[in-house]
């Protein structure tokens, strides 16, 4: 049956060099893994400063395949080190097709999952749907040291939708690799309830699907290379939630932290048994979903 | 436009009389109404003790018809007092086939809305299968009073569907009447965890759908009737949270309480641009939403 495990939250801010990245990155799996984690994950796009901000052609440069080499080399280190991975990576797929992805990685050093972000944000400072086409891969969960494993990223903690498929692809805890911040001119007045949304939807599809979640975000101020933009105050507070949402595991606002928590995939049997959530579940009423708005004659 | 507008969320005991529960309904829907609340929410199955606690073929002898004397009362008191009203109601629709429903009835004395719980528990001391068929009007929101108003009922909240239809509908607030309690041998271990689950995904469908929420529950310890159970310490805390999911009034986990909050439902407008979920909703996506369990080859 099932046994705790330890997975590894790796909080990063990030240099202008992506080699500098990649080995900072490396350095903090093998903190994590000295401290017990089986599965360790990095922050959105880890490899780079968010881009983002603005858009400009040249940035596609910065695009690789999978596998590719900074596959390749987690994939190694994952070896080494004899722990499963979670590794985003900016994806090309083909010339004009790019895609925010991200690897399961396993102890072997074989890529075991992919997964290509389902929903792209496009805000002032995060214009990713210029950057980033839609994933066509669907929700995926993968099997790691003991853990079904799914990955979501960033945008898509906030819809529910990702959440559930996800669940029900037998995922015991869904990782959402993050990059997210306060605009600076924001933090004062909203920044405080900006990332209280942010925490609650997470732990809301924690206690809805009966899983953890364990979001993995970038922290520090990143200015935007060009442009009129203010910069981002990315947020850090990476944290896991268990399966009746009660948060387990923090990192800081302000620092760069590796988090490692022990989880206990048992605790979802236990849980689902209280809460049979899925049993109720009413699929025969919830076709409208796919609709964009509405449900016939009841939209308005 | 929109304007703000005071909703009221009456936290009640219940007694053994159901008309002294309907009187006593009557007069915090009037205290309510004089702090300038415009729609008035009443708690799940208001007019009786909560009789799910055990399975009793006599207790259907409590249900009644929509129309019916209960829903006739309650016009009346809304033309009184010139405001809308949700008024939960132990539905007789045939025999043997009976309801958990409530109904929306505006200023005028209408029955503006009328819903049937779409998804019903069944757990010790919550025995809801035995008496509620699952309701088949699907997922309500009518205008009243300014407001575009949801009515969902206790376990339908933590079903992110339920919420995401009845917003999608067009609802502004979701309103939750609501039976929820520790069985008294629990609370002590897991009290706080579970009632902070409940609030936390309410919270979480307020921000995945940029709307209004808030739960109205029943309060006070209630002894079953008969049988082995040990009673249910119905935990109040009946609240109301903003669009970013930010709670902005709470009753008392443990007295009687009319609470009067204003809601400004232009405010949603303002956050879903700001975070714009609804445009990015992958609705090519989500048709394995209607599935049980498992998304084809991905489900375990």
């Amino acid at each position: 049956m099932t046994k705790p495990v330890k997975i590894g939250l790796v909080q990063m801010s990030m240099m202008a060099d992506p080699a500098e990245n990649a080995a900072r990155a490396e350095r903090a799996i093998e903190q994590a893994v000295a401290q017990g984690a089986r599965v360790v994950c990095l922050p959105e796009l880890f490899l780079t400063r968010y881009f983002c901000q603005v858009e400009s052609a040249e940035v596609f440069d910065l695009a690789e395949p999978i596998p590719g080499p900074t596959t390749e080399r987690f994939c190694r280190a994952a070896q080494r080190v004899g722990a499963a991975l979670i590794v985003p990576i900016f994806e090309r797929r083909a010339s004009g097709v790019y895609h925010n992805s991200a690897v399961v990685i396993d102890r072997q050093g074989r890529i075991a999952g992919h997964y290509r972000k389902m929903h792209i944000p496009d805000d002032p400072a995060y214009y990713e749907k210029y950057y980033f086409a839609p994933g066509d891969l669907g929700f995926l969960a993968v099997s790691v040291e003991g853990l079904r494993v799914g990955v979501l990223i960033c945008w898509d903690q906030w819809f529910p939708e990702a959440a559930r498929l996800t669940a029900a692809a037998g995922a015991d805890i869904l990782f959402y690799p993050t990059a997210i911040g306060w605009h600076p001119d924001e933090r004062h007045e909203h920044g405080d309830e900006q990332r209280d949304a942010w925490i609650t939807v997470q732990r809301g599809h924690a206690v809805a699907n009966g899983v953890f979640v364990a979001a993995v975000n970038r922290v520090g101020f990143e200015a935007p290379p060009q442009g009129p933009q203010r910069g981002l105050q990315f947020w850090g507070s990476s944290f896991a939630a268990g399966p009746l949402g009660a948060v387990i595991a923090e990192a800081p606002t302000d620092a760069e932290a590796v988090v490692v928590v022990e989880i206990d995939p048992g605790r979802i049997e236990a849980v689902r048994r209280g809460w049979p959530f899925w049993r109720d579940r009413r699929i025969d009423a919830y076709g409208p979903i796919t609709n964009r708005w509405g449900d016939g004659p009841a939209g308005r």
